[in-house]
């Protein structure tokens, strides 16, 4: 068991539930209510993320969890979603031996914080005990908390919000101070619950087959569900479960919350999750887990215009924009020369639109792009920079514009290299007020295409709009 | 009941069992060692698939059989998985009253044959109801023949190969057979087989919730299979089962093969699927359809070249196609400008690179387009057309270059609208090796960008490499 290294920033945004009005807040959940922040409620928490699996379903030779979506392994986009929540203390990540060395480069990488490495075992149930161990404080040399409740996750599950991080948690805990009260007062004989898990609806109906390969009969869908991650536990109910079960479990089983039931007596609330607790099996997951993420960071560009003035080509392009794609967040600014006031949106954003702001000198692009690559924006997703140029094509020649462009394409090859795509669009400024319309919208469409796929063979490209 | 319009060349591929060497044999399934033509060995064979679901769980309003991938209905590719199989006789597809008219006109739009349209149910077992009650020829009005064997498909599982309709045909009609023979020569009083259904392991452990939504029991995963579709039925037993079912099994049910079992005591073979069955069910299940989609039309890309001198620029930016884009089979062909050589490839291809083919002449791409706008390739996609332009750029200056290929801008516009996506490559062929390397890397990165997005965003575009 290893501590992984922490020395840089590994989050961008902050904390969740630390936020004042953070857009993930949980409108299922009336966290107001109860008065406290979610800290104080649930006392340490810490969680385990199997990561063992040799994903022999995807069909391909690296384990789904190391394979790459948007160029990063796909275990960082989870542990990325686990360590913003703050209330999280610990994450344990179990790896088998031959991974251990490249999953300590994606942590160094990728600065992920709070994370401790164990050796994972040879199914899931033994890689998720090993996990439980490093937190036990009973192993020599250990160096975590014994937490009051851990959390279990996939490393393949990597789009779990805080929300329901939260409600399997206070599931797990509030159940068990609830029933532990009615037990002191009224003595009742009941299951204590201490445990809890997210559910889905099947999609598909599920059969069980008879020995010789015939339907035997076929399960009700009303009354099943799919048992998904995360899951919740009174770390020392899930510790005990493990320690006291038996081989034939630790090598066959797959449910947590059934060894509760089964060693520990203790009963599983079953949380109704949101379809993104998906988990990333096939080749097919993978597919959609890029486009997902492709999509998520692309909800917001930022435009930036050199001038306050409503009328400005910039001001146009950008009401094009929130037109054009609709459900994207568009927010602009005026980049002021000295203050560098684009640096209040790199905490949110990974699309900068520049309209006009730059010169045909590439000093300011310069110093636009050593913003972006100083902050941790690029460390995480590939950031797009698009510079449009605004000038009628009958008054300069586009073959003349191009020319003194030239430089675009020079200073993107060098941005490619620290993740930043750069790439120009010449807009038809036009006295002649429909082709003006249809530059703009072509500029639109154009922008969506390099936000939306963030293809870096098109970086450098001068594309006319 | 009505027939759909049948007048227009649905599918621009052969029939995939009737294709001599056809790359989607059935290498698990020993046909040939059958010694016949499946169509011999089946008897008349027709489809149900039920399209009447309203789609709430994608969480969208239009109903996800109808919603857009790579701009064409998703259920459109459904129905050209199953009608280039040309022994099933008989498409039926039930939808909804309201969706009648936008069903129709999927059929005209995309030429698709054999389809037979039928009122959906409010359940989709009464949806299957409608379907075979079409099929059965005890109708007033009835067109189509009583099939012997009847396959039920779902209309959100687009990946359907020939390969497991056929497994689950004749799985139910052999299997039948062979208990007949028993039975005749036996006596044995054995449950007799003519249902047959796909299946796919469990990707989530199924739990069984209790009424206060507490863990109940867990289901052991090995011993429970994912029943998917497509399953096939000996007509009468199917449609016997449907007339017998209770109101509450057309209204809960949701298992076919159940309902042969429970109401015709027809046991059902179990026949074990390949990932690509999945079901398109939530909003990520259609982001992977597109990619997947994209991705298969881009397995082959058809090089055009004006020589047939193996050290031309174009068998070389041929060959680093190839090894920059392992897993694409690069084809190319040499433009004969009177036989129209390039005919031969679009059967097979929708991606066409064309190498120092035209002039910065408009004329000869215009033939080109012409061509390819004839065929029936535009209508089921995309179809990526790029021309690749070679020159030293210290020669003749990029920006000349550019202006004098400002028709492609122009056309590409027009080909757009015929859904041709038409985009230019300079690339530079330098005298200096490293530098024309550099180059024909870069030429492949973009084209693979263009081939594999597929974006009409940058139609018309001139990229430079």
């Amino acid at each position: 068991m290893e501590s992984g290294p922490c020395s840089r920033p590994a989050e961008p945004r902050h904390c969740v539930s630390g936020r004042a009005g953070a857009g993930l807040a949980f409108p299922a959940f009336p966290l107001s209510a109860a008065g406290a922040e979610p800290g104080s409620r649930i006392g340490t928490v810490a969680a385990v993320l199997p990561a063992g699996g040799c994903g022999e379903r995807m069909g391909v030779r690296t384990p789904k969890q190391f394979c790459r979506v948007l160029e990063r392994p796909l275990i960082s986009y989870t542990l990325q979603a686990m360590e913003r929540v703050c209330w999280i203390k610990d994450i344990v990540v179990t790896v088998t031996g031959e991974n251990m060395e490249a999953m300590r480069s994606i942590i160094q990488r990728y600065g992920h914080k709070r994370i401790s490495l164990a050796e994972a075992g040879a199914t899931r149930h033994r890689s998720i005990f090993n996990g439980l161990k490093a937190l036990a404080e009973d192993q020599p040399g250990c160096e975590l908390t014994r937490p009051e409740v851990v959390i279990i996750h996939d490393a393949v599950r990597p789009f779990v919000e805080e929300d329901i991080l939260l409600r399997v948690v206070l599931a797990a805990k509030e159940h068990g101070a609830m029933i532990s009260q009615i037990w002191l007062q009224n003595k009742l004989s009941s299951i204590p619950i201490e445990a809890a898990g997210a559910i889905r609806p099947l999609v598909s109906t599920v059969v069980s087959p008879s020995a010789d390969g015939h339907l035997d009969h076929s399960l009700d869908r009303a009354k099943h569900r799919a048992s998904e991650m995360p899951q919740a536990f009174h770390f020392d109910v899930i510790y005990e479960a493990y320690q006291k079960c038996s081989d034939f479990d630790l090598e066959f089983g797959t449910e947590c919350l059934q060894l509760a039931l089964k060693y520990c007596h203790r009963k599983a609330k079953l949380v109704e999750g949101t379809p993104d607790l998906w988990k990333v099996t096939y080749k097919q997951d993978l597919c959609a887990a890029e486009a997902m993420i492709k999509e998520k960071i692309s909800q917001e560009i930022c435009v930036v215009v050199n001038t306050k003035d409503e009328e400005s080509v910039g001001h146009l392009l950008e009401e094009v924009l929130r037109n054009e794609l609709n459900c994207i967040k568009v927010t602009s600014t005026v980049l002021d020369r000295t203050s560098g006031d684009i640096e209040n949106f790199i905490d949110q954003c990974y699309s900068f639109i520049c309209v006009n702001v730059v010169s045909s000198e590439s000093r300011e692009t310069r110093k636009l792009l050593s913003i972006l690559e100083e902050s941790s924006l690029p460390l995480l997703y590939p950031v797009v920079v698009v510079l449009v140029h605004c000038f009628d094509f009958t008054v300069v020649p586009l073959a003349q514009k191009m020319e003194n462009l030239v430089w675009i394409r020079e200073l993107a090859k060098e941005a490619k290299g620290r993740n930043v795509l750069l790439s120009g669009v010449l807009l038809n400024h036009s006295q002649d007020e429909q082709k003006l319309q249809e530059s703009l919208v072509q500029s639109a469409a154009i922008i969506a295409a390099l936000v939306k796929e963030r293809n870096s063979a098109l970086v450098g490209q001068l594309l006319v709009a």
